[in-house]
């Protein structure tokens, strides 16, 4: 009784993809994929051996599960369109309130896999956490065996709590992701390998993010208030201008968080 | 003939500890540790095996190789009260052009190791970059030497190339350190386990740094435009200031890159 037999899945992007392939792969029957653009939906429904719909108001979804993967300013729109009968309704985002859900299903519910997802590359679930939630306990523990299928680290989590995590995960991932890739790029124009800077980047992310009170160890130029070095590196950097503006824009965070408003760049 | 059989350090900070107690562990002889506070020289001295000193200008250095590892910015002022006899001079930073190091020694160079040091941390160097360079084929090969007794990871490179190594790997541990840290100390606050964002940061990492083009994958809402989520964030974050601001000047940093300028926090 407590088991997802079958699911649908509304939306076709990253998220989708992955959860879907990780479910069919598991040997869960996925029944229906719906996008927008049928030929996405059709993309996703190969692959995983179900039906592709992009014309979601002639369709009923009586799939045991269905997973809304959709960005969050069009979830509303699509939602209102579908009709969904019996199913257990779940969405896949860090933020939304899992209650706004209530107008659509009888029993809904959160089902937010805590990574980044690309289409092109198939996730290893088992590393992965999956925040659950739901408005009974019953739908909590189909959530619960059904996130067990992937991974073993499955938690339950109210929606203000996951929305301070999914708060967190813009900053560890995607604010880290932009100053790395732009540093690489960096790295790259200058002809610097990255095998250099491989052994900084590990010690990096293990003293940042592992050690308490990580912040009274902060190190560099703009800790130390050498406004001299900073300016004669943004000196060098006028032809590296993506890098130029990160350099600045951050060195003056670090100099406001350690020295007073005389230390503007 | 190309082997430095002693060492002296004009400085006792993070970098001249770590060195000093490299290379005694090593079986290299250290001779004089040299501190402006005779008790931070005493303290490393004790460890090395040295003699300490705070008055620079009633001593000679006859050391096969002096390390000056001071702040950029007093470097010059120590180094002009200082007599070296014969020596190998060399300073230990990424942004200082080695030909400055002229007018105190006639063989000068750099030995710059890439990795962030602390005194209270002993570094294993077999995994540290460490970057020569000198005025003569003798001494650089004496560097090499010296460099291969604690890595196999030994590369001459030129000023000009050590200053953008230095500027990448502010990027690459200032920045992220900082980022990480306020995010660690943002969790803990939340009560949100670090253990929830590890599998998140480790995956970051790897795609962010080590792959081609990493830029055109980044992801989130400042990525999507989606100004809606970022102002729920940022109001949500009217407790957390420090990093509030970290994730407004960084969103609007990714907005500047990905979209025009309508897109304004």
């Amino acid at each position: 009784m407590n088991t997802i037999k079958s699911i649908s899945f509304i939306g076709s992007g990253n998220v989708a993809t992955n959860l879907a392939r990780a479910f069919y792969a598991a040997g869960v029957p996925i029944d229906t994929i719906y996008s927008n653009t049928l030929q996405n939906a059709e993309t996703l429904a190969g692959i995983v051996d179900a039906e592709a719909i992009n014309d979601i108001e002639n369709h009923v979804f009586t799939s045991d599960l269905v997973v809304v993967a959709l960005k969050d300013d069009v979830l509303d729109k699509v939602l209102s369109k579908a009709t969904i009968k019996g199913s257990l309704l779940v969405h896949t985002s860090g933020s939304i309130d899992t209650a706004t859900l209530k107008k659509y299903a009888g029993n809904y519910g959160c089902f937010y896999p805590f990574q980044t997802f690309r289409k092109e590359v198939e996730t290893d679930f088992s590393e992965v956490h999956i925040f659950i939630e739901s408005n009974s306990e019953e739908s909590t523990l189909k959530l619960y065996n059904l996130a067990r299928i992937l991974t073993s680290k499955v938690v339950e989590m109210n929606s203000y709590d996951r929305k301070s995590l999914h708060i967190a995960g813009v900053g560890l991932n995607n604010f880290t992701h932009f100053i790395l890739s732009v540093t690489r790029q960096y790295c790259i124009d200058n002809h610097l390998k990255t095998e250099y800077l491989t052994n900084l980047l590990t010690q990096t992310v293990n003293n940042s993010f592992y050690i308490e009170n990580a912040l009274s160890m902060q190190t560099g130029p703009a800790r130390r208030g050498d406004l001299e070095v900073i300016k004669d590196h943004l000196e060098r950097l006028k032809n590296a201008p993506k890098y130029r503006k990160i350099y600045k824009t951050i060195s003056q965070l670090i100099l406001d968080e350690f020295h007073d408003e005389k230390y503007k760049l």
